[in-house]
């Protein structure tokens, strides 16, 4: 299942709704979950209003929430789509959908997780270390095959594919990341790596917008990125976060990254040094993951401005593919300018 | 006011009341606004059941929705206290405290804020970055007078005074941090120094415990502090959110360490490098600070066991004292002990 989060246009902003992506990736079927059950409910002899306050309660508008909800709310939604049917040939045959569905373009995608619990973004790739450390001066020091690497970052930096990302005001080189995130659906601690499937939701993908200028001052300092990354609108996700049962292991999916329709970067996720599961081990050592945590991969080899010498500019569009996640694009524009 | 958050005993531990100590700083009276404020409704003719919902409305239990609501809460809460009287003397004349007020030694502390939006910890004392530094073999960054540094981590790390600090079972050289931190109350964004206050909740005792050896490891890949710090029960935070109106400008409060009741450190907050408001500045450039969000100060000279090669052993208590901030007491035990 495609898990999103939208709000249909003409709507209140902070009307937010769970949806699921049906149909094809690049052109789906956003189904409104709460508005699927909440119908259902009336149906079954259910009031109204009682009906819409059930069904959000079931579907609420924030992941953190409902993946705390354990399985139920994913197994609820499972039924619910399997009884509707294929929407994309219901509108073929019908014309206008239902109320409990919209076309892509009629809604506004946000952050398919709301604001997780912990946001961390790993260096898994070994690859885009040896590149961008190269530019930086340096090389990738023995630590980084000692363990896996991350740093954590601020959760209320992410944001999701309908929003513009920030161009922080003190910066004069912002850089993309091609990566993937993990999303944690069931929480635990001292995970042990063949059991770290059993704690992750899905996969979604992951732009963390980087400043390189204000890296290389803060990697003087060996306290790790704070004002390099992390700013508001610094960390784009989406579009969906697709769930486990739908990600091939070893997830070895062909990245893509292109700026203003150009390709710049394309690698596989296959090519990862420090595996999933290494990774989820690592971080609940000692630290309870929670529902809704996210788990950035960090950049796939070449899958960044620094790797290859080349920079975006504001206004620039850079568009991400991973295969099987889908397509996030993210505008990027100067803070007080978007 | 001094702000907090806790559990009487004997009440489930979902319960989490929001409290003022009043009265001296170590044998403070804990009262309960919410139940303060609905005896007043009820006095006032209200319906009992009516009364509590509206009281936990305007005190919930998490700060971070408390302070939510801006200047209402606290005004609404001084007006209480201020109708209360003083209750220690209601103490010495009448005897046992009312329904809204209970003895330190009745109730769980917990953090006084329950989990901030973003939690960071700055470096802001160039004592400590020398010693510190020193035992770790380097020298103080130029890039460290340049700007605030800091690093971001893991807000679900904070805990309070009545819990047990854990001792991560992948560390045998954990260390304290005798620091502050700044709570926020008001959001913002770029803010100038000189509103730094305009900005600022309070503040607390921030204890921030962190593996040495781990981060001898992660400072060589230079991401900063992941595992080193922020783990279950990693930043011990309290006694109490001590609001900004009770805070002398400039702050320059003595601070100490006991270690199982020895002295093992001392210093001043005067001996700060970068200023408050120089780290809320810094820290709202290009990111929203939002009401709740915690800011540590960084250990002042000589605050750590690294600085001066004394090394605390699980089981150990360490107390941390501010002048006008009280004291914050946290016992250590390794993971599966406590």
């Amino acid at each position: 299942m495609r898990i999103c989060r939208f709000t249909p246009h003409g709507w209140p902003d902070a009307e937010v709704r769970a949806g699921a992506a049906v149909g094809a990736l690049d052109a789906p079927v956003i189904v409104d979950l709460a508005a699927l059950l909440a119908s259902e409910i009336v149906a079954d002899g259910g009031e109204p209003g009682r009906a819409a306050e059930l069904a959000r309660a079931t579907f609420p508008g924030s992941t953190v929430a409902l993946l705390g909800s354990g399985g139920r709310a994913q197994r609820e939604a499972e039924r619910l789509l399997g009884a509707l049917g294929d929407p994309e040939a219901a509108r073929r045959e019908t014309g206008p959908l239902g109320p409990h569905a919209h076309a892509r373009e009629a809604v506004r995608l946000l952050a398919p997780v709301d604001r997780p619990p912990a946001l961390r973004d790993f260096f898994a790739f070994e690859d885009h270390m040896v590149n961008a450390l190269r530019n930086l001066g340096r090389e990738v020091p023995p630590a980084w095959y000692e363990a896996p690497s991350h740093y954590v970052t601020r959760s209320a930096s992410v944001f999701g594919p309908d929003e513009v990302g920030q161009w922080p005001a003190y910066t004069e080189k912002l850089d993309y990341e091609l990566e993937f995130a993990i999303v944690i659906g069931r929480s635990g601690r001292d995970i042990p790596p063949e059991r770290a499937w059993d704690h992750i939701a899905g996969l979604t993908i992951f732009n963390d917008l980087s400043c390189r200028d204000v890296q290389r001052r803060e990697m003087g300092t060996a306290v790790g990125p704070a004002k390099t990354k992390g700013f508001d609108r610094g960390c784009a996700t989406g579009p969906y976060l697709v769930t486990a049962d739908e990600i091939p292991r070893p997830f070895e999916a062909g990245m893509r990254a292109f700026v203003n329709g150009e390709l710049w970067s394309r690698g596989s996720a296959g090519s990862i040094h420090w595996s999933i599961e290494q990774i989820v081990a690592h971080a609940s050592a000692g630290e309870t993951l929670l529902p809704g945590d996210m788990l950035g991969s960090g950049t796939v080899g070449t899958g960044a401005g620094i790797e290859i010498d080349r920079w975006i500019k504001p206004g620039d569009v850079i568009r991400l593919e991973i295969d099987g996640l889908g397509a996030l694009e993210t505008r990027v524009e100067r803070a007080g300018e978007s």
